[in-house]
């Protein structure tokens, strides 16, 4: 919980990158604009992570960064009390020992929340339609017509029903498809017909045409896909990875996609990215390679960020728990 | 208009064409079923069309047909009043001068609705999302990272808001997509922000991002796309045709792909399907080759065509005007 008494003077820390692209770099009057309905004073050092202001920065009651330098910020940073995170996925930092108790940790889960529905229900659409197969056909100038029927008749399951699980399941069920969900919980989710956890996803994967990985990655989560999850989806089922890279044995993935008991799939993630021009992936048959493009639409990407952190403000001082927050256990 | 006396006992002729797919044989059953409410004891007969029986052929009131053989209905078909066609387009029957004044031809525009808005809606947001510049890369072993925005900032043309371009503007609409229309009346569609007519055509391309050709082939409308709109369309405009080949000069497509005038484009139709393997369109960049897939989905196809028939046998019956009615001045 932060603390209410620095809330109303704050001194923020903003930290980009160097080089990445303008859509992701945090302004000053970007942050003045957000903050300005909470905190009229903002105290403000806005450097790129090659120049930093020390002073500044052990003085800082918020961060806002895309990349935390964990080690300076628990032995340097002994002010603060608020990290914003642009970033939605924070695995690169666990575990979270670094992380002081007097820090709340935020992460920007949600903001890509419609990009990830629209870039999801096409993949989906497309997975439905067999286009991984007709795109490995054109390149070896097949024409093989297979009819596909309506989208109201294919089972959708998806592993990781939060941020961006939900958001596909919302646009998919706009269409008419039925959908699965697994998640830790097991809440019930308004667009998915069936919520489940983890304990039950052999069971689940029976039952499921195409399948969506959109978990966080974690020690649960590494490897979660293997032969024998690929073995229990039904013949011609299709996958769809919007996760991250690690929860698929990809030697396992490519070995189901040439024996066709999976008839397609699109990956967006990779261990290494860029995917070299060497691995054996670009040419799979019937697999698609996305260049990580599903959850990034640089259009208020930054307001977006921006908008969790003014709400938490907002939050905070009328002492209500913060959104976004990340649990060092959980590891998201 | 179709007369009422013969409609409480219909002689009915069903023609199927061999070896075409089962979920487009048009069954005894599935008329029985289909004309129950409506006419308690229709005589039918039911022949593939290289066992034809003249006789039935020549007393027959009604012909259901996949495919229409123009010559005989003409001389030996003498009873004829309807015809369903099994077909939603009929160009290749065109022109009409075969067809007598006493029978009323009818298509089965709209069966093809559900599965086109799906199909559509997934072609433009693989546009949206540069899949045929992706699925180009892929072939090349290149990681081209390019973020796409959201799809509400995207103007969508439509040339042609029938049966299939409604469709599909109704799936656009709800996803969020700027949609403008061309039709040849111009009327108002709920789907459609901004309608407008052929003559305005060409301003209308120079306010598009991703154009679909979603229009009957007719006189007008063959060759519609060449050079001249082509360069129309802003750089980095995409293209869908759903329609018929012949409405686009591929030679001028092929140029404007190669150039990066166009980013990509999607075609589900072709002079000669299949699709010849030495044609050069296969290899073409960021062109995607689907094998006519968009509008047919087996799943009840054949009973979504007899509701059709049973509808106009109900409205012949009240003395209303049918559905479908093909009209031989304007081909569709």
């Amino acid at each position: 919980m932060v603390a209410a008494d620095w809330l109303d003077e704050p001194r923020i820390y903003i930290e980009n990158l160097r080089g990445r692209d303008p859509a992701y770099l945090v302004t000053e009057e970007a942050v003045l604009k957000a903050l300005e309905p909470v905190c009229q004073t903002p105290r403000l050092t806005c450097r790129f992570s090659d120049e930093r202001d020390m002073d500044a920065w052990r003085q800082a009651d918020i961060l806002i960064a895309g990349r935390l330098d964990t080690a300076s910020i628990a032995a340097e940073a002994k002010s603060l009390k608020l990290i914003q995170c642009t970033s939605a996925g924070v695995e690169n930092y666990a575990p979270f020992d670094w992380l002081p108790a007097a820090i709340t940790l935020t992460n920007a889960s949600g903001v890509h929340a419609v990009k990830v529905g629209e870039f999801g229900l096409m993949a989906v659409l497309m997975l439905h339609e067999g286009v991984p197969a007709i795109a490995t056909n054109q390149r070896r100038h097949i024409w093989n017509r297979q009819l596909q029927g309506l989208s109201g008749n294919r089972r959708v399951l998806i592993y990781g029903v939060g941020a961006l699980g939900g958001a596909v399941a919302e646009r998919l069920k706009s269409i008419g498809f039925r959908i699965a969900g697994v998640s830790r919980s097991g809440k019930p989710h308004v667009a998915v017909d069936r919520m489940t956890t983890p304990d039950r996803f052999h069971d689940e994967l029976r039952q499921a045409d195409i399948l969506i990985l959109a978990c966080p990655l974690t020690p649960e989560t590494r490897g979660l896909i293997g032969r024998q999850e690929l073995a229990a989806l039904p013949e011609g089922a299709s996958l769809l990875n919007i996760a991250r890279a690690g929860v698929i044995d990809h030697a396992a993935l490519a070995s189901f996609l040439r024996s066709g008991h999976l008839s397609g799939a699109i990956l967006d993630v990779f261990e290494q990215e860029p995917l070299p021009a060497g691995s054996s992936l670009w040419d799979l048959p019937n697999l698609m390679i996305f260049p990580h493009v599903s959850a990034d639409a640089p259009d208020g990407y930054v307001d977006r960020c921006l908008a969790i952190l003014s709400e938490n403000l907002v939050r905070s001082k009328a002492g209500w728990s913060l959104r976004n927050v990340v649990d060092p256990q959980q590891g998201y």
